[in-house]
């Protein structure tokens, strides 16, 4: 039996997409304040690997985190219009003690989900909407400092620092995954950013695994599918990581859905 | 009357440093969870003037905020080892809620005392003990991305990041000042990093006062010395802010104390 993956907010809407997706290729351990709905567990999935609880109950965590070999961490506050409360006890505290309960159990890799909230600010009056046209050149790679649109857009920038820090300090292997607008099926209509940064289920899926596979030592990249008009750039995520999208919302401009095989 | 400055932490060691070489220069806001003690106060600042609470109390904040044309926001714990909770608490909230403070009362700009513990990562076991020593060139210059060497680094580079996005959505002009080893009267004995990144009293107080009365959107800078060898580029300090710095370590190196004028 492979050493288990930590899902840490398995039940939202990222863990669906991984599960759904790539919920066979890995066994895993299923973490979340809200059950993870049956239809969605994977096969291999026991009880006993299912937890209930929140991330900053410290007793919890250290029986889910045992003995994996990752852990990919969703848990936290989705909403971008989140208050500062909210995703300091959720989001940056939450984080720091995924990251504090992963290092003690010596486990090898943290996959953190980050967001296009955490550089949202470089979107500003002068370059938008210009940017998420594909007559535009604009392009971040994931090494310029943090700007982000929104208190959520600091607390996903400061637990890409946390991780610096566990990295820098006690070598746990990391990947920080700027996730774009991840929706199912097809790209949002009528909305040019969320298409530029458009992220399909099965590209998610995809990149989650290949950060749990790939050999890396700390990474920032961006997650979104293979855009003809993207302003973040995915170059890096499919030199270092092997990641290898399959869609593109431009696929979908103008033109019924184009449905693909295996679909 | 000048409109004042608000100086949270005002009890602690920048504090001193600013109060003793700059006190008399502008009319102050004196806000600690400690009295200031009285000999520190300029003389300009009366009773209503000084404030003993905790940024996390919101009436006084607003209180000692009002009118203001700069915060230095000081306050924090300064342990370098300090725990999480208290960073997190002390640091990372107690930041935020003097950011809310400032752009709801129009202030019109931010001097945070950032730290090289930001960036302290950067000292890897390959570079040091060399890149404390004058025939090595390699230097930081406040572009590259935050490398927290503890978890008291983490917070203060978190505070940079709630500062860019205050500045970016609400228009407030900030300064990170990455604060190296601030001593009064000589630098750090046998003690070459803090050597490197020593920062004099008096060049403390030219450099705060400098990011009140320079003109600026969003800067990260360090504040140390001239010293002859430094890791830390001043070169942009130097240029946007006007930052003329007296002193240089080197002038201690295995010499008595040269006193100068003024001194």
């Amino acid at each position: 039996m492979d050493e288990p993956v930590l899902l840490t907010g398995a039940s939202g809407r990222v863990g669906e997409a991984i599960l759904r997706h790539a919920g066979e290729d890995f066994a895993w351990r299923l973490f979340d304040r809200e059950p993870v709905p049956r239809d969605r567990r994977p096969s291999r999935v026991a009880a006993d690997d299912v937890f209930i609880s929140d991330v900053t109950d410290t007793n919890a965590l250290i029986n889910a985190i045992e003995g994996c070999k990752a852990v990919i961490h969703l848990a936290g506050d989705p909403r971008p219009e989140a208050p500062w409360k909210s995703v300091l006890e959720n989001n940056i505290n939450g984080t720091q003690a995924v990251y504090e309960a992963a290092v003690n159990a010596d486990v090898d890799r943290f996959i953190f989900a980050s967001s296009n909230h955490a550089v949202g600010s470089y979107e500003t009056n002068e370059r938008t909407p210009a940017m998420y046209r594909s007559d535009d050149t604009y392009r971040l790679d994931g090494r310029e400092l943090p700007r982000p649109s929104n208190l959520y857009g600091v607390s996903k920038a400061t637990g890409e620092i946390i991780g610096r820090y566990y990295h820098d300090n006690h070598g746990i292997a990391v990947a920080n995954v700027r996730i774009g607008n991840l929706t199912e099926g097809h790209p949002p209509i009528d909305y040019e950013r969320g298409q530029a940064m458009w992220l399909s289920y099965r590209d998610c899926a995809h990149l989650f695994s290949r950060c749990i596979d790939a050999e890396y030592e700390f990474e920032i990249i961006y997650g979104i599918s293979d855009n003809d008009r993207k302003y973040y750039s995915i170059a890096h995520a499919k030199e270092t990581l092997g990641y290898n999208p399959q869609d593109n919302s431009a696929e979908w401009q103008g033109k019924e859905r184009i449905v693909k095989k295996g679909e």
